[in-house]
């Protein structure tokens, strides 16, 4: 049995907290925040407390919080036992300032109000001892049949990937949407694309899954679609991004004289 | 019953060929094509033919064949009926030197030796005349549940669109891929991540959906992430990405002197 408190009330505490409420090797002490209203979420099922309290004693306290928030957070605990962040972008030495510190990164996306089966979302675990990466994988195990140990340059790496797969994929979607709304066109009709686009690099590499005009070489489409966009940021994408997908796959240097 | 005859032997004659085959409101007539070895595939269940036959009488055409070869192909045919292409990005005037024309493009990637569901792919139907447009809505109908009627100026838009959200994303989904790659981390760590993104606008609007250091104007993380990209055009394709999203979400200018 692993005794656990989790430190933040927002998403990713949150799916950290139903995940672990339904493993039956996982103990929960606490949830400990500063916003009232969001510990209300958990109180009929856990102890509360907040940042200034003594920390009741438990095996392992999880900080799942905001990037920017967990230097000055970790800073003012007073706690006993093994420390881990919950972030992709943060190395270990961010906790330094107390003894046994780690990183528990669960490798999703979570939406306010939506629980996530934990289940299928990789975690990746590192520890400054081995005893302790151990513990990580023990208690990473209760919840998820994907665990690895990564060390925080990988972790920096993995969610760099992460930016690009989640966040710029997400902003592609939002400027399809924008197209679409400029045409009185239901955005709803490309959900099955966007689907299959994500769905089929499970089967197929990225790399040879690509497919459209830019990969083709197809100038003409090119310039027709340029000609459409009306939003010069929009462009400026369009440009940069079929320029590189153009030189990745035919070879052809859109622009001989800026090189 | 629809008599039909489809033109071309690649992804979408091959999806749009067993979609058809299982209606039982369709009848094929014939798959035309110049490849021998691509025809092969459908032998053993359809009449076969080449470009240059008088094709034999069907009600509909089906010219599923890449962009670029539509003009010419279109040009040489002989046939008394309603012809119609298959792409997103060519207008019905492309077919202008037949009578009965049309659109039906249905909104999907394809991949070589996959077969879809086409009960969950939108068509987009256009046809130069309403009795055709019923006829195409009919077809279209007899495989699928979602049927639009779609002119050829939208019909381009929702390609670009779709070229954002397909061929763009796929783009970012190998750029991680490169990323992780270079740093040996196993990519297929992040497919949770990459449909979740992807299943997660069903519910919520893309720009609502959107997270990341970019959105939240972490100027530290993205410097960071800028050091650890050695690729030049990752480090482009990043910084405009991520400073159209904090142009976006906070309003930021991250480049006033360029404005």
């Amino acid at each position: 049995m692993i005794s656990i408190t989790i430190l933040g009330t927002g998403n990713v505490a949150q799916n950290l907290f139903e995940a672990f409420l339904a493993s039956d090797t996982v103990t929960m002490i606490q949830v400990v925040g500063r916003n009232i209203e969001k510990l209300n979420y958990f109180k009929t099922r856990a102890s509360l407390g907040t940042y200034d309290d003594e920390l009741k004693p438990a095996d392992i306290y999880i900080l799942a919080i905001s990037d920017d928030a967990i230097q000055e957070i970790s800073h003012s605990l007073k706690l006993n036992g093994l420390l881990v962040h919950t972030s992709g972008a943060m190395p270990l030495s961010i906790l330094s300032t107390h003894t046994r510190i780690g990183a528990f990164y669960p490798l999703q996306t979570f939406t306010a109000g939506k629980i996530m089966d934990f289940s299928m979302i990789p975690i990746c675990i590192e520890a400054n001892n081995e005893k302790d990466t151990q513990l990580l994988n023990e208690l990473a195990n209760a919840i998820s049949s994907t665990v690895k140990r990564i060390d925080s340059q990988k972790r920096k790496a993995l969610h760099l990937s992460a930016v690009f797969v989640n966040n710029f994929s997400n902003f592609m979607y939002t400027i399809g949407e924008q197209i679409c709304s400029e045409n009185a066109i239901d955005f709803s009709l490309l959900t099955p694309l966007i689907e299959e686009t994500a769905h089929k690099i499970k089967s197929i590499p990225p790399y040879k899954a690509q497919t459209g005009p830019a990969r083709r070489g197809d100038q003409k489409t090119l310039h027709t679609h340029l000609a459409l966009l009306k939003n010069k940021n929009q462009r400026e994408i369009y440009t940069l991004l079929s320029n590189s997908l153009k030189v990745m796959y035919t070879g052809q240097n859109p622009n001989p004289k800026n090189q």
